[in-house]
């Protein structure tokens, strides 16, 4: 059987029964949970392969380096917990010079000096085809803490942190610019105004504090995970694991004014962007509708809208129309 | 730059000094050490690549699977520790079907259950090109026991578990079996005779014995590296790292039988076999000479030399010949 025909999701599923016979361990979209004295010990492995994830045409390997780390430590955080040591594997082919390694590192560096996280070594490998980057992060969390992706109930409301799509235009942009670039090399990258989309594209920033924010207002999330592929990617994770469907608002949705403005100018529509855009390494999670008054008040979290009974997720338009979200199907 | 100018494990070194300067964490060669409470944390990220570390043709997906927890649990052994959890990241191309990578993953699972260790979860990722496996292992080991690769002291004796040379005959045999099934597929591979060799190359088994055997016996290595590249290769590191040189007695290396019979009908010296070849996965060690007749006790362990001072390995015949024993360059 060809693994389109089932998907990633569901093939990582099948694998994970492989070991669940056994393990006691907790299998999350992205990172695993093994009970660990009074919490559990939380690991999260995270791969970046080059013409996949990534075009180093106008990806600054430094960029390129801190925002792996950051990916890896998302998927901590959407557990509701800490990041404390990572491994970093890297695979290279030999057109990388010493200088470029370095610079990768120096990335990996900064972000661990960023988000206060111990480097615990890790492999350099020759690759016959480019590079590819996996780390994997090993955090902690307590057990009343720990948030999984199953824990939603019908009427949660759902809330995101940050804006957006920013990350997606971001990437939008720099596209443009290669094939700009391509025609004409004595061209200056029409770059300028965009600097929070490219800044999200290519330095995104781990979203602790709003963990921490969590933890002072003892709230607890019924369900989170990360936006990492797209709102509609992982808002169906967190539908199908919890067995409820999603009432989003659009005029809730937030988007950032830049956003607005390359959408205009690159015909794009905002509200798709905002959806079906990747790497925006915000936080999307449920939590009880009587805790309303309470998130409201977390600097950058939106209430974009509420879980429904079903398996369906709908986007609700400011003049009553309903409109299916759909996300596209993984590899 | 270019890498190979400096060599793998020069730039190796290179890139943990970005992160010593903050650190308290020490970087062997391929594991990693955090101290933790009463010992130390380790972690050992172990990768493999199609065309560059396997070949699919004549490795069954489930015996890659099992070989590469066994990698990655070995580093954790070499540094005299046991080995606790896992994560696993995979990384193929659409070429693979699902019963396929099912079969890859009941290999992991099976070296998990032989070994102990929890599986913590991982990533499944497309890949352009082929199958890049990527295991990070994490493990603990008391302060009193931690072995790193830089103890050795002048005049220690050096020592190896098991014999040498077979999982290299293995690959050999393997790789003749596919250039004969080339040009004639009808021919049945002509692998009867040399099962022990085959065994050493698909199915490696992890020195866990002999670790808990050294534990039992109080005995502490005074350097320790696994044999994964080749004896003269990881020779030299634990030389390099401690700052001394090695006599080895070319009539004290062990050889099993089935690796001198096929050197003799394939026309390769049993002692490069045992010096160059790769992948034996054995545990190589010194030892103050005092602890020589308790050592010499332990089952499957044999004493092949000496540190000695200086930087020169020598190999020692028994006509009284001294050969330099010289390792070929990495990456």
């Amino acid at each position: 059987m060809e693994i389109k025909e089932i998907g990633k999701r569901e093939l990582t599923k099948r694998l994970a029964k492989i070991f669940e016979q056994r393990d006691e361990a907790i299998y999350g979209q992205r990172c695993a949970a093994k009970k660990s004295g009074e919490g559990y010990l939380l690991s999260s492995t995270y791969t970046m392969a080059e013409g996949v994830h990534f075009d180093l045409t106008y990806t600054p390997l430094k960029h390129l380096g801190y925002k792996a780390v950051v990916g890896a430590l998302t998927n901590i955080a959407a557990m509701n917990g800490k990041g404390e040591t990572l491994t970093i594997s890297v695979a290279l082919s030999s057109r990388f010079s010493v200088e470029a390694t370095e610079d990768l590192y120096l990335g990996f560096d900064a972000a661990c000096r960023d988000y206060g996280v111990s480097y615990m070594g890790g492999e350099l490998t020759a690759s016959l085809t480019g590079l590819t980057i996996t780390i994997t992060a090993q955090g902690y969390v307590s057990e009343q803490k720990i948030t999984l992706s199953s824990g939603a109930k019908a009427n949660d409301i759902i809330c995101v942190t940050g804006d957006l799509g920013a990350a997606y235009l971001g990437l939008k942009l720099l596209e443009r610019e290669k094939r700009v670039l391509k025609g004409n090399n004595v061209s200056k990258p029409k770059l300028e105004g965009y600097e929070y989309l490219l800044q999200r594209q290519l330095k995104p920033v781990l979203q602790d504090d709003f963990i921490e924010s969590l933890e002072s207002a003892s709230l607890q999330p019924s369900a989170m995970t990360a936006i990492t592929e797209s709102l509609a990617s992982d808002l169906k994770s967190i539908c199908q694991s919890s067995g409820v469907g999603a009432m989003i608002y659009l005029d809730r949705l937030p988007i950032a004014q830049q956003t607005f403005d390359l959408c205009d100018t690159m015909n794009i529509d905002p509200v798709i962007a905002a959806i079906n855009g990747g790497d925006d390494f915000a936080m999307l999670f449920t939590i009880s509708p009587s805790e309303y008054e309470r998130v409201a008040k977390i600097e950058g979290v939106d209430i974009i809208g509420h879980t429904i009974e079903g398996s369906q997720m709908i986007l609700s338009t400011p003049d009553g129309g309903a409109i299916d979200i759909t996300s596209p199907n993984d590899i």
